[in-house]
C-alpha cells in the first residue's frame, strides 16, 4: 500500500488532517515533564529524558485529535546523541499511538548522501555487525535545490517503505520569496518545483500521489496554481497559528481529498495554555482542545 | 578573529587548501577500523565505534596535508544515536590534530528552526540542567532555498563564535542545473544566490569573508562569474576526485589569496589504496600520498 493509500486512509480512520509538530525546546517543556527527569547524568541526558517525556505527553494528548507527528529533527539534534536517542523514542510513541510520523529535517545532498539520509529516516544501513535500522519515518521533508537526482534515492528508498516525501515547494515564512518567487520564463522557481513534484509523485487507488509538497499556510494565495501544478499531491501546510496562517484559507489544498491537505501546527498547540491570561490552563487539556479545534475547523472545510 | 581570517591564517599556517572529506560507510571501513570495534553491543554502537576508528586513523594518517576536514552528517546519522557520538568525537579528533572542522550537513529551515542547527552546529541549548554544548564546528554548509531570513540566524550564531558557513550556491551534482541553472533575469538562479552570499559576509583583515559558498569543482566554468559575484567568499569546492573534477580547474577561484578555494575530496582520499590493482596499498599510507599530492597541486596553483 502506497504513501499516498495509507495518508488517505489514515486520515479517512483518525478523521483528522492535522499534524502535530514536535519542535521541544528544553526551557519550554510542560512543567511536569522537567520534573520527571532523573536527578543524575549529563545536561544533554536530562534534558533529553525531559524533552522525550513532554513529546510523549504531547502525543497523549493531542494525538488523538491528530492523524500524523511531524517532528523537527533540529530540536532534538541540538542535544547531542541523547537527543537522538529520544527521537527515536519519540518516534515509537507517536507509532503506538496510531499516527504517521513525518520527519520534518528538509535535508537534501547529492545522490550518494541523499541516499545515506534515506538509510538514517526510512531505511537501514547494512555494517559487519548487522543492520542498523534508522527512525523508520512514514515520510520526510526533503529539500530539492540539489535537482531530481538529489530527490531519487530519498524518494526510491522511501517507495521500498512504503513511505513518502514532502519536497520543499513554497514555505511559510517571509524570506522564503527570496528564491522561491523568483521568476523563471513565463512562471516562478517555485512553480518548477511544483512541475517537477508532479512528475516525481505517483498515485495510489486513493488518487493520492507518494510525493508531497511543503506549501505554507501563510501563502495561501498560492495554493490553487500549486494544486493545479501537482493534482495529485499531498500539500503539507505549515504555519498554522504562531506563523500566522489560517485553516479556513486552505480549501484549494482539499481538492483530491481530505487527505490533500495536512494542516501542521506546533506551538499553538504545545503552548495554547499560554494564550490564559490567567495561568491556569493545564498544557495537555490546553493543546487537547486547540488540537481538537483545529481538526474540527479543518474537516469542515473538505 | 573571524572566520575569513582563521581560515586564511591556518591555510598559510599548514599550507594546504585541501578539506579531508569524512563520508564513512560503515561496510566499506578501513580493516584495522573494523577489527578494533568491541565484540558487544548493538550493531549501531559496534558500527560506530568502528567508523569513529576509521575517521581517527584518516586524520591521523591525511590530516597533516589538509587545512580542514568536513564530516558530512548524514553518514554519522544514519547510525543513531551511536553514530551521533561518532560525530562529535571525531569533531574532537579533527580539532586536536589542528584540522578546521566543516560540518556538512547542508541544513536549511525557517527562522526558529534555523536557530536550533546553529545550536547544534556552533552553540549551546539552554536547558533547566544547565547549557548543552553543541558539535562545536568552525563551518558548516548550509541550503539557502528559504531565503535570507532561514540563513540570518545561522550567520549570526556562527558569527559569536568565530565560525562560518559554506552556502549553497553551485553543486558538485549534475542535478544542480535542474533548479540552480534555471534563468532569472539575464542571470541564474545559481548568480542571484551568489549576489546574496556576496551582501551576508562580511570581509575580515585577511580580506576574506566569514560567509562562503558551495561551488562544485565539476563546474569550473561558472567559476570566474561566481567570483566576481562573491569577490570575497571562501569558496568550497566538492568534487574532486570521484566525482570527475580536476584541481587545475580551478584556479579562478584562489583570486582573493590562496584561502579563497578549498578543495574537498573524500572517497578519493579514503579509497585510494583500492586503485592498486595488486592490492597491496595499505589504506593508511595511499590517504596519505593521495592527500599529499593534491595539496601539493592545489598549492602550486595560487
Amino acid at each position: 500500500m502506497s504513501f499516498g493509500d495509507r495518508l488517505a486512509a489514515r486520515v479517512a480512520e483518525r478523521e483528522s488532517q492535522i499534524v502535530l509538530g514536535l519542535d521541544p525546546d528544553p526551557i519550554r517543556l510542560w512543567p511536569d515533564a522537567v520534573h520527571a527527569a532523573p536527578a543524575i547524568g549529563s545536561a544533554a541526558e536530562r534534558a533529553a529524558a525531559a524533552v522525550r517525556v513532554h513529546c510523549a505527553a504531547l502525543i497523549d494528548a493531542a494525538g488523538p485529535a491528530c492523524v500524523a507527528c511531524k517532528p523537527q529533527l533540529a530540536c532534538f539534534e541540538r542535544l547531542g546523541a541523547p537527543g537522538w536517542a529520544a527521537l527515536a523514542a519519540t518516534v515509537q510513541e507517536a507509532r503506538a499511538a496510531g499516527m504517521l510520523v513525518l520527519l520534518d529535517g528538509k535535508r537534501g545532498d547529492i545522490d550518494v548522501t541523499a541516499a545515506a539520509y534515506a538509510q538514517a529516516l526510512f531505511g537501514a544501513t547494512a555494517t559487519p555487525f548487522g543492520d542498523v535500522p534508522g527512525l523508520g519515518g512514514d515520510a520526510a521533508t526533503i529539500n530539492p535545490l540539489l535537482g531530481r537526482d538529489s530527490l531519487a534515492p530519498l524518494i526510491e528508498a522511501a517507495r521500498v517503505h512504503d513511505a513518502g516525501v514532502f519536497v520543499l515547494v513554497r514555505t511559510s515564512n517571509p524570506g522564503a520569496a527570496d528564491v522561491q518567487d523568483l521568476p523563471v520564463g513565463d512562471g516562478t522557481v517555485h512553480e518548477r518545483l511544483a512541475a517537477l513534484v508532479g512528475e516525481l509523485g505517483r498515485p495510489g487507488a486513493s488518487g493520492l500521489a507518494d510525493v508531497g509538497a511543503v506549501t505554507g499556510a501563510t501563502a495561501p494565495e498560492h495554493l490553487s496554481r500549486l494544486r493545479e501544478l501537482m493534482p495529485a499531491a499531498p500539500f503539507l501546510l505549515p504555519g498554522i497559528g504562531a506563523q500566522g496562517g489560517k485553516v479556513h484559507d486552505l480549501a484549494a489544498a482539499f481538492a483530491p481529498g481530505r487527505a490533500g491537505g495536512l494542516v501542521s501546527a506546533s506551538r499553538s498547540i504545545a503552548r495554547a495554555h499560554e494564550a490564559d491570561a490567567a495561568g491556569h490552563a493545564r498544557p495537555a487539556e490546553a493543546a487537547r482542545a486547540e488540537a481538537e479545534r483545529l481538526r474540527a475547523a479543518a474537516w469542515a472545510l473538505a
